[in-house]
């Protein structure tokens, strides 16, 4: 966190006004390192893929949306305040207490029950109890505004909460205009908001985050072997995404989430948790929706959300598997698999991909006092610029910029010297090894292209 | 808007449900030409400059942003309520009546008076006149929430009505983490809301919607002619843009904001007019706000927002000029200005610049019908992928294939046919032409090359 802040990654939002809960910005480095991950992410997932086309909707959908979904009923947390200094609490992260979920049958709506050990207290003021806490009440979880000139009933939207209902709305839209049949998928990235009580581990939890979402839809499966290829082949190609950004297998966990827990739409859901600094933790989620998103919005819309079948030329509503990315939790990943420390040598490096590192490379005249190696160097880093984002650097020794461009993962370091001048070579360090090969200016660009693709 | 969104540019958000108002969705030709306006945008003013940085802040900053920057108490438009039939109405657009702000001089703050002409009606019950309504309120354009697990005032927050509070908010933690003095540039791109009361001209204007915009810090000019000259490499940079994006000059009008509708704190503004189907209306802004912003905040926050001039080593509050561009507006004109009909060929086009067209190219089998013609075809589109969005058509005659590309801009149509198979050579047909010539299958990717990045 005080690499993030001080070399420009992440910074604490607001902060010159002492901040806001929950709240992150992304530096000069951290915005484009982000902006490299989805990059990467939407040429792999959409550009290059012929079965998958990228959309981008609204952040404030018809509310309508969020009843058909669920989202306004159950997407809540049990919220408790103390009867003695009204100080409110997430019921299930109270420490003392546990709750329990509970549906009433009459009504089929749900509530908690909090219960506690002898001695658990509110952490405020220390009232004792069970019986010192309002009951368990739903808050939902949605940040909700108003839009058009009142602040009435009618007027309430609420910010999603997910990128996913996109993809299920605009389903008939993006079938019909593109022509596509199932198997086919509509990815979307792009901001979500959930309203957190809870503290957040720096960007791992916050009230807006990014997603990069698939909805993948297929022909309804004849048997479980049918849609458990498909949810195989998203297996697979997540393990690939995560070892291509960078983060060592060893730390990635899958959990298979137990039948009893799984959300009420999903048949099978996996987890992909990530050995974070601070815990094992959910990085990613791999569901198989079956048909529950597009039944509902047919029934609530009364709009036939269908395909085809190419034989029959029955209608049918698809199947659907889901593939989700964090975009910031993406980012904290990498980062915390990228920081290396070599105590011995007093090195901090950042293992950055080439592919993602904000710095393609950075480009350095041996002497800030030589107009001739200022000029040359120059030359080079504005025409590596057309390609590549690239640093100049001609501020103290060579060690201490190298050691700068460490830490923010800048892959390598070009300098320009005497010999240069001579035979248009110049030294290129890896960060990495620490070690430098002679090259020709001639090919830098060449082995950057390389590198940063390949 | 018809081929919009028969093609997958843009569709009506929520369309399922009803839609909702000023709200649309960019479906998957949309999507992929709105991430290539912004990534050039970004590669241009980002990353292939020296003295600008991007970063990417949170959309809900603290409150106090907004009453440092004067937003809380003035982002607002006037409301009008009728006495009889309760409808609501921004009084500046309410047809045959105006209305005039005034300063309150004992206050300091401000309201409006209405009046009309004498035949001026409720449009929606035919109450008539003035007295019909309720006097002029502030009605805040900034779309509010409440965060964290009350709905207490303590915990309103607001959606930023613009990215530009970012820049200035982290002007110091950015200068000094990327060790940066004036001049150098911030850049943002993202998201902003307004609570937009008034119908909006497709996605012209919409209550959520992209921005990108620079905050260009300066010393402190010692003469008029110091600003301006800045002032004018960006009036020139905006321009050399929007030729770049396909904009014809002669739609281009800059409007010299005179000075007594300045706002307070501008010393000069230009807004960059576009000849849009429905009118001429603004399209960019070009403002110079002198230290309006850094002085307000420090102020506020009571922090130094300062730069240090490297020879007297004095610190000083920057100045700023701000470029903003509109991303949909951006989008819209670009489209627009690609749009073309031929009635007497029946042809329409868009002749969407390449480097910003969905698919740089379509790749199409002569005949669907014969597999060496279709297995030579599929290697050469999987070859393109790597490096470009292509698409794939085997669907009807070459012809309507043709039109179809024509539709969504795709400036390269490559038909494998017969003579591929013994020269290993394509027909390569141009859009904006519609003429062909043969080419090399060896060849394809670097004239693509050529034409996306040239």
């Amino acid at each position: 966190m005080s690499l993030a802040k001080r070399r420009g990654f992440v910074f604490p939002g607001s902060e010159i006004y002492g901040g806001l809960a929950n709240s992150w910005d992304y530096g000069p480095l951290g915005a484009q390192l982000k902006l490299n991950i989805k990059n990467l992410w939407w040429k792999r997932f959409v550009e290059n893929r012929d079965d998958i086309v990228g959309i981008d909707t609204a952040l404030i959908m018809n509310p309508k949306v969020w009843e058909a979904s669920g989202h306004v009923a159950t997407f809540s947390d049990p919220l408790v305040e103390c009867k003695k200094c009204h100080s409110r609490y997430r019921a299930d992260t109270l420490p003392g207490f546990s709750v329990v979920k509970m549906t009433n049958p009459k009504t089929g709506g749900f509530g908690w029950e909090l219960s506690s050990g002898p001695d658990a207290r509110c952490p405020n003021c220390g009232a004792k109890g069970v019986d010192s806490f309002t009951e368990p009440k739903a808050f939902n979880m949605m940040l909700k505004t108003f839009i058009g000139p009142a602040e009435e009933t009618a007027n309430i939207a609420y910010f999603r909460p997910e990128t996913a209902q996109g993809m299920f709305v605009d389903y008939k839209l993006v079938a019909d205009s593109m022509r596509l049949t199932p198997p086919f998928g509509i990815a979307q990235m792009g901001k979500a908001f959930r309203n957190e009580i809870t503290p957040g581990n720096f960007i791992f939890r916050t009230r807006e985050f990014e997603q990069m979402e698939i909805e993948y839809f297929i022909p309804v499966p004849k048997t479980d072997e049918d849609w458990q290829a498909v949810f195989e082949q998203w297996r697979i190609a997540m393990h690939e995404w995560m070892h291509d950004i960078g983060l060592p297998a060893n730390h990635i966990h899958e959990l298979e989430v137990p039948k009893d827990e799984l959300a009420h739409y999903s048949k099978r859901t996996i987890d992909f948790e990530y050995d974070f600094p601070f815990g094992r933790k959910e990085l990613y989620g791999l569901a198989y929706r079956t048909d529950f998103d597009l039944t509902n919005h047919s029934k609530a819309s009364g709009q036939k959300l269908v395909a085809r079948d190419p034989q029959t030329n029955e209608e049918y509503i698809p199947h659907c598997i889901e593939p989700t990315w964090g975009v910031d939790r993406t980012f904290l990943a990498v980062l915390c698999a990228a920081y290396h420390e070599d105590e011995e040598k007093k090195r901090v490096w950042l293992s950055l991909p080439p592919r993602l590192a904000p710095y393609k490379a950075a480009i350095f005249p041996l002497l800030a006092n030589k107009p001739e190696l200022i000029e040359k160097a120059k030359g080079i880093y504005s025409a590596l610029q057309k390609d590549f984002t690239v640093a100049w650097d001609d501020r103290g020794n060579i060690g201490k910029r190298y050691f700068s461009q460490d830490e923010i993962g800048t892959p390598y370091c070009i300098t320009v010297d005497f010999q240069t001048l001579e035979d248009n070579t110049v030294t290129v360090r890896d960060r990495d090894s620490a070690t430098q090969e002679r090259m020709s200016v001639d090919k830098l660009a060449e082995f950057l292209r390389e590198k940063v693709n390949g």
